[in-house]
């Protein structure tokens, strides 16, 4: 596999395209935005790795294909469906005050949402028919998104739980591959995950961390270690 | 028929309770909140009474009944879905902000959206998930709703297009009867409605109307015009 020209830059990864047009090398930065925590880099990329091949082995497909070293993971080339998904089990963010619900009410059922990703219009939330009208997407791709979704919430809640986690709310994305397959892309990290406490219900953001017994440095870390029962390096 | 007490005053109409149990009296105000023009309540009852019926012949059930005076009508009484439904055919209004598309796009099929009535959180746009958790109403209530939304809209498109009117959008509320049907509530006027002239794309707002050659002063007595071949008084 030969790494070649950097393809994208995000807060938290670059992308690299490789000789095989199929596929794609992400590699995790310790910065995300402003923020550097020395090593998160490939704490993101250990984490993220481990729940793709969970979702790949029950059954949900993703981009991912190996881990090439620490940081760096080959992925498949996807092209991205411009949509946020978001799964809430508990009420917090932008959903109070949208519905009027305390944070921390627990959801009767999973709650999903779509928002448009476009920076000039701030990632507005929209429908289905929006998605349709922007051909976001086609209303069978958005059925198996939405399928995937639910799937991957019920696989990653009990998972979390018996670390001790409770998952407020996530964020996904996916990609269609050259043949049209839609797959989960992106990366599912701490990062892109509301998490608290399972006992406690303590925000488990940096802060936290700092105090865990583990001495992780950040949440990934620390949900690294609680996964691997601190074998992961 | 006696009419009994007021049981809501609206910026458009008062609704009073009568001797049955099941049956409400609408009276249309001429004004609409600061605004009024003489003789508006009984335009604006006049076209919602034909429009009702209209829907009526086409299998939309509604909670009309029969028309009582000029201002008035009998109206079953409903529980009402605390969900404002708009559908869309051309782009106007919040959709244009929202998804980046410019006033007046023709929209490849029609536009459904939820707004969730509520006065204190400023009637957000919600999605069917959030109507579930906040038990607005049943996934099956909300399929007929929908059904019936697209429904009046396959119906009423035509119909004005057939009057020199392009639909562009309007606002629909349903209410549940006592056995729990799901009826078309609330009115249906130009007030409800966003019309523009088919041929030249104006507005038919008040002004537009006070230069109609009917001597309209206003769009739904304009509208009436249009529907009865000027016969309506």
């Amino acid at each position: 596999m030969e790494k070649k020209q950097l393809l994208y830059e995000g807060r938290a990864k670059q992308v690299y395209a490789t000789n095989d047009p199929e596929l794609l090398i992400a590699a995790y930065k310790d910065s995300r935005g402003t923020a550097a925590v020395p090593g998160r880099g490939a704490v993101n990329n250990r984490v993220s790795v481990c729940l793709m091949q969970m979702l790949e082995r029950e059954g949900v497909p993703t981009h991912f294909v190996e881990q090439l070293s620490d940081r760096e993971t080959v992925i498949r080339r996807a092209h991205m469906v411009p949509l946020k998904i978001v799964v809430r089990n508990v009420a917090a963010g932008s959903l109070c005050p949208r519905i009027g619900l305390p944070e921390g009410t627990r959801l009767h059922a999973a709650i999903l949402e779509y928002y448009y990703r476009s920076a000039s219009l701030g990632d507005p939330m929209i429908n289905r028919y929006h998605a349709f009208e922007l051909e976001l997407c086609t209303p069978e791709e958005l059925a198996v998104i939405d399928r995937y979704a639910f799937r991957i919430n019920d696989i990653l809640k009990p998972f979390l739980r018996g670390l001790g986690v409770d998952l407020i709310d996530f964020k996904l994305e996916f990609g269609r591959l050259s043949d049209g397959t839609i797959v989960l892309a992106d990366e599912i990290t701490p990062d892109t995950c509301r998490l608290w406490d399972a006992e406690t219900g303590e925000k488990l953001d940096r802060d936290r961390f700092r105090r865990d017994p583990g001495g992780a440095k950040d949440v990934s870390e620390a949900i690294l270690h609680r996964m691997t029962g601190g074998n992961f390096m």
